[in-house]
């Protein structure tokens, strides 16, 4: 496992998100662990109940500006970011933990309205705040984990099959528009700069698809070919994508042609809207608010028919290196 | 439940650990909750599973430094303290997950052997490291939480009647000592030292405890008088303690002579050692590994019999406030 880490490495070299995502994988896990490290989120057979768990990180100044996003949507953010990974492997989510480091000299008034967030985002999703921790830290830092239960089989990234449907449910886009718009020091439009102080994720949308017999599933907080690129590899499979299948709104649309930018590269690149990407057997009635975007076929990677070439700042994303 | 934090105060004003402690317990919680904030950890009803959860968050600065501590001894320590918190509910644990912030410039050698740290304690406690999170942030913070499973009713720290007797499980003073001694700068004797960079807190006796009929139980982490008294309050109960059934073993006492302490301030007031202490119905066979250090009596509060004034030092620690 730790050889895949080599001397004299920072955590900058390597990145910062793939520092667990290299060593977690290799550990040896209990027999109560169905789903180990490295899907969306675990699961584990507790005396016959599955449950899911994860937990998720945001850092202010990586993942939130406190003069871009209140105290509230930070709090929001993050039960929302860790719930959408419980829905992504089809459970229902009962309940969130939160740990929190913040400076000493902080306002108590912030931390309330976070802890508002934290509560009224666990609500939305139908969860509990169970618990949490407060420390003095030098930066403001918020984990949260969150926890589901399935009622039938995980659905992992894993089970993608040729023949399948591609589907999604929820926005893209928005957050990563939303962004570019706060970089540019405007605070509207409200609709574009509010996805990306929180996203809404499509919570029930995940058992919804479970039960609708989803053979994948994922979170997309990289991008949508991102994503749908673990899906490939976790399924040995290729996935194709239909580009008119999947839709750029308007408010995009608009802030693109406002900023010179190609819409594409925020719907497929961008990240943070947590909308859910899910592979079903052909045929399926797809449940409410899952639109069919493409295929699985024999092969891999993803690809985006009609593409002669990647769209105009998709090179440079996250998206990029998985997309082949 | 936002009413108890008056307007203009900062974190520091509130003090680090009472933040969440104060705003979480009055948040609504859902029907599977079973046992909410404000205990060791949360216990959740998932399909008919009793599950135990809580989180907790190590920051460097605060609660370790990287000169006394080595990043195996941060991971032990940061899956210590939690999975302490679930025997002490008398579950069984079975999984951690981690979510580790830390500068850019760290060495990945660092992180591969806080990894190894976060491995080798879920193994020791019997559990599996299921899934985490890596994010740059200015400080090296580790947040772990943690899961166990329930075969019986949870023991909280609610329930301990009059008549119970009082017993401990596991080392009392060692932490405090070995934080004395490193603040001297000493990194000797090692039996101090090492408890101060990772407890060894006795997991299997929570579930030892829950099984043999424990009326409540708590993790010390705060120190056994300021910990009783949190069971004493819960309870609405007095507690007395007998002093000379709680052993200052010989390093402390050793150690003690040496700096001119009272042994007594380290093992009565110290945290961080994750003791065990749990009250049982008069007559019940204590099971291995617990002492009877006292006695449950209508009332409030914690007494040490014997004690005409308070031990040098105990006075200004933590556990003051709450020995009365």
């Amino acid at each position: 496992v730790w050889a895949h880490v080599a001397a004299g490495e920072t955590l900058g070299d390597v990145g910062e998100f793939a520092f667990l995502d290299r060593v977690l994988p290799g550990l040896p896990q209990g027999l109560q662990v169905l789903v180990g490290p490295g899907d969306d989120a675990a699961v584990l057979d507790l005396l016959g109940t599955q449950v899911v768990v994860c937990t998720d990180v945001l850092v202010e100044g990586s993942h939130f500006r406190r003069d871009w996003s209140s105290a509230h949507d930070v709090g929001r953010k993050a039960v929302a970011v860790n719930v959408a990974d419980v829905a992504a492997m089809g459970a229902r989510p009962v309940a969130v933990l939160a740990g929190v480091a913040a400076p000493g000299d902080l306002a108590v008034d912030w931390l309330v309205d976070l802890a508002r967030g934290l509560r009224d985002e666990a609500g939305a999703a139908g969860c509990s705040l169970v618990g949490g921790d407060t420390v003095a830290g030098p930066a403001v830092s918020v984990t949260v984990s969150a926890l589901g239960v399935l009622d039938g089989p995980a659905v992992t990234r894993a089970g993608a099959q040729p023949g399948d449907v591609v589907a999604l449910c929820g926005r893209l886009g928005y957050a990563a528009a939303g962004l570019a718009v706060l970089q540019r020091g405007f605070r509207s439009p409200r609709a574009l700069v509010d996805a990306h102080r929180c996203p809404t994720p499509p919570y029930a949308a995940g058992p919804q698809a479970a039960a609708a017999g989803a053979t994948a599933m994922i979170d997309v907080s990289d991008g949508l070919l991102a994503d749908l690129g673990h899906v490939a590899a976790a399924s040995s499979v290729a996935i194709r994508l239909v580009e008119s299948a999947v839709t750029v709104e308007a408010p995009i649309e608009a802030m693109a042609r406002g900023l010179g930018a190609d819409p594409r590269a925020w719907v497929f690149g961008g990240g943070e809207d947590h909308a859910l990407a899910a592979c079903f057997r052909p045929g399926t009635d797809l449940p409410t608010g899952w639109t069919d975007i493409g295929e699985v076929a024999e092969g891999s990677g993803v690809s985006v028919d009609g593409w002669d070439e990647l769209p105009v700042g998709l090179a440079s994303s996250g998206g990029y290196q998985h997309f082949a």
